[in-house]
């Protein structure tokens, strides 16, 4: 089965220079999307990527997506979108990826320069955007390249997406992929994303879930401007006294939400499902290691990875309108407005969500009996995802690891959420797939971003054996 | 008694014009004392006022305070003290005021340039400083000039003590204050300071207690780095989490502290005490305009006033650490520090309310069985200070109202601190009287800071008269 990769993997092998060299060269480029001054160089990555595709024969596009939303002085940088190959007789496999980064600074505690992709003793490449998500982007590239110098057949077309916007918000890219999901993705038959992490250092993973988030304002006012304590402390009704009280009646230390009926909605653990949970490779030690302390709440590996992946949790994230900054200063704030999220999980619905929240917090607020007023308000929600992982697209990438690294997969979700993975499910119809191609320990959004060699160049070899045995799956399952 | 006041006010009236172009001249030099920028402003103001007062045949003295803490490049502004008269026959007056002002920009909303004295048809004098407090101590210069020119024998010895850091903090004045108290001060019997205000618009009043102030945070600590709620949700305790149950639990909506021993520490309220705040010139309706709303704790003004002055508050500032810009983040804050003040009143030794907020967080937090880390600590205490309104210093200045505004001044407290008040009185040993010029609405630190004429011509009536007053005390009381 899938012959040829044996040939592919020796080629990227013998390539492994050439690909660090390119990772090297789009990791030059400070594609950072949140900083305006940059957005010439996300456009000259979003450029540096279409003619890396044409060079190697792709059809490619730039497509502008506007201005930035209250940024109406600030082009968007395209969408990169490109086809390889145009076979009716093939399977048609939609990707996604990014190429734009998170802002880095020397002074933010950097080891090497940042934009200066830096290989150490043990193969670890640092650099920003090394592993989210250059290298897997390049991944993509790095394949096909590598099937053309073997000689071999690729063996799907090859539909890409790649955006310049992703770390600020993705903006503008839902309405493009849903205006473009019966045009240019029109054929796709099925979608993979390479933008998340292996849950620890040694064993590869493919995820088919993703927790919701529904973000929510507790807004509490009374005075017409800031008081001064001493002159008015004791005499006025402080919001932000009232707020606290709001917000510690919302979850408690042990992570337990307290919101009624909020449970309720949660779908049943089933035994299968509980089952899956003992063989994945992770310890308490993991998560120690990734908190930097031992303030977990739960001492077993199994609670632990169904509080992250699928139970609720509710954070409570801060105060806007107090005082926040180091010192003192004996203001009452006349305007206070606290913020919290829940994170979702199937079969909770955004709007009944909603529905509890909104209940409880009004509940909770008349109960103090306050002169003050009190708004609680939804910021934003995204859905939860599940994929089916028993779908060809996930057999076929459960095959390609197994070559790879030797091992079965384990079958994971994720806490948080990645919402351009719902839009494409919703907008094709397609099966979608996460495939990750670094390791927890990249540090994505920190300091010292890396992407380890190993997984960089057997993260080609996946990609490519993914899409052989892509192309080898019975056409009707799934 | 006192004959010649009427020469002495008519003299006054007669300068009037003088009077208000010396303060347009004082409230031209931007003497900000927040702004390094503008630090030889504040020099320069200090200069004006050292000059002015030597032409006045004072002698004066500017003394250097050292470089600034934490900014060892910036040589604080000096200290300009002065006497006017040395007659061993005469009582000794010493009076504080200040030189610096709060920062004013045009963009925070003036209506006028901050820095350009701007008199409306209603006499409203706006300008930065013009209440806050380069009027008040023009008022003694102006005194002094007036007394010079209708001939009149100055009543008492002056000694004058004039800061340039006081809205920053009054860097190194403390020390300053206790070092010359027996030298330069020596021989002081009294002390007055007119830095307050009017609790109203109408009636004058005069200041004989402040409130304390203890300012208190929890840190509270647990994961090595901030983490990203969608992957640590429910998994890990957080920080945030336990400090809104710790902040809740210290303080209710109707401002009643909940820290078991700190109300046992009060002064009982003695039937005379009591019987003081009836007449008092204060209506709830100056509450509301002040507020800005009607979310005040008690419906009638003996309850207001009293726990404005008399009783403790506990405010809740804010949270250092947290999420505090507009819009959602989904951070889980790592380490967050909770700030809260307590104003304290007699009898309440700072040590010991520090002992019994100690005592109650560590037990609240206890409670939690948290395995984060949390740590009460003070930042600052200054301690309240109530006067004898009964000594000279106080009739005297008692009769000067009378004799100016023709009613009874109110006697006040204040909820906030003045903490020089309390460094002159232990250093001094001597009785210290709050003697206002300007009103309430005078907005001090605010925009549009004005001083009424009226306050500014018959306040400089006033100062002269308390001194002629005080020159009449009998000697051996109080």
């Amino acid at each position: 089965m899938a012959p040829q990769l044996d040939g592919y993997f020796k080629q990227v092998d013998g390539m492994s220079d050439h690909f660090i060299e390119r990772l090297r060269k789009a990791v030059a480029i400070p594609s950072v999307s949140a900083d305006d001054e940059r957005r010439p160089d996300v456009v000259r990555m979003g450029q540096f990527l279409a003619d890396e595709l044409k060079a190697l024969g792709a059809e490619v596009e730039q497509r502008p997506l506007g201005k930035q939303p209250h940024k109406e002085h600030l082009d968007l940088p395209p969408v990169v979108i490109a086809r390889y190959g145009n076979d009716e007789k093939k399977r048609t496999i939609l990707v996604y990826g990014h190429y734009d980064v998170q802002p880095a600074l020397m002074e933010d505690g950097w080891a090497t320069k940042p934009f200066d992709l830096t290989v150490d003793e043990k193969g670890r490449m640092f650099g920003r955007g090394s592993t989210d998500d250059k290298g897997p982007v390049l991944g993509w590239l790095n394949s096909i390249e590598a099937h053309q110098k073997a000689g071999i057949d690729f063996p799907v077309n090859l539909l890409m997406c790649f955006e310049g916007m992703e770390e600020y918000g993705s903006e503008g890219l839902d309405d493009f992929i849903n205006a473009e999901a019966k045009k240019y993705f029109a054929d796709a038959d099925a979608v993979c994303i390479s933008d998340n992490y292996w849950l620890g250092t040694e064993k590869p993973c493919l995820t088919y879930g993703l927790r919701g988030c529904s973000y929510y304002s507790i807004e509490i006012s009374g005075p017409g401007q800031d008081l001064h304590s001493g002159v008015f402390g004791g005499t006025a009704q402080e919001p932000m006294t009232d707020l606290v009280r709001v917000m510690s009646s919302l979850v408690d230390t042990n992570g337990k939400i307290l919101i009624p009926g909020l449970s309720d909605l949660v779908a049943p653990l089933t035994d299968e499902e509980k089952s899956l949970y003992g063989d994945i490779s992770f310890t308490m030690d993991n998560l120690y290691e990734s908190l930097g302390s031992k303030t977990g709440i739960y001492d077993d590996k199994e609670r632990t990875l169904m509080a992250r992946w699928r139970y609720p949790s509710l954070s409570l994230h801060g105060v806007e309108g107090a005082f926040s900054a180091p010192g003192a200063k004996t203001v009452i704030p006349a305007k206070v407005i606290g913020k919290f999220s829940i994170r979702t999980v199937p079969n909770m619905e955004p709007a009944d969500v909603d529905k509890l929240v909104y209940k409880y917090v009004d509940g909770v607020f008349a109960s103090l009996k306050s002169k003050n007023t009190c708004k609680v308000s939804l910021q934003h929600a995204g859905k939860w995802w599940v994929a089916s992982p028993r779908h060809w697209n996930f057999t076929a990438a459960g095959k390609a690891v197994e070559k790879v690294w030797g091992v079965k997969p384990d079958l994971t979700r994720e806490g948080g959420s990645i919402p351009v993975t719902l839009t494409f499910e919703q907008a094709t119809g397609k099966n979608v797939l996460l495939l990750p191609m670094g390791s927890s320990t990249d540090a994505a959004h920190s300091i010292n971003e890396k992407l380890d060699k190993r997984n960089y160049i057997e993260g080609i070899k996946l990609l490519g054996a993914y899409l052989h045995y892509v192309a080898e799956e019975p056409m009707k399952v799934g």
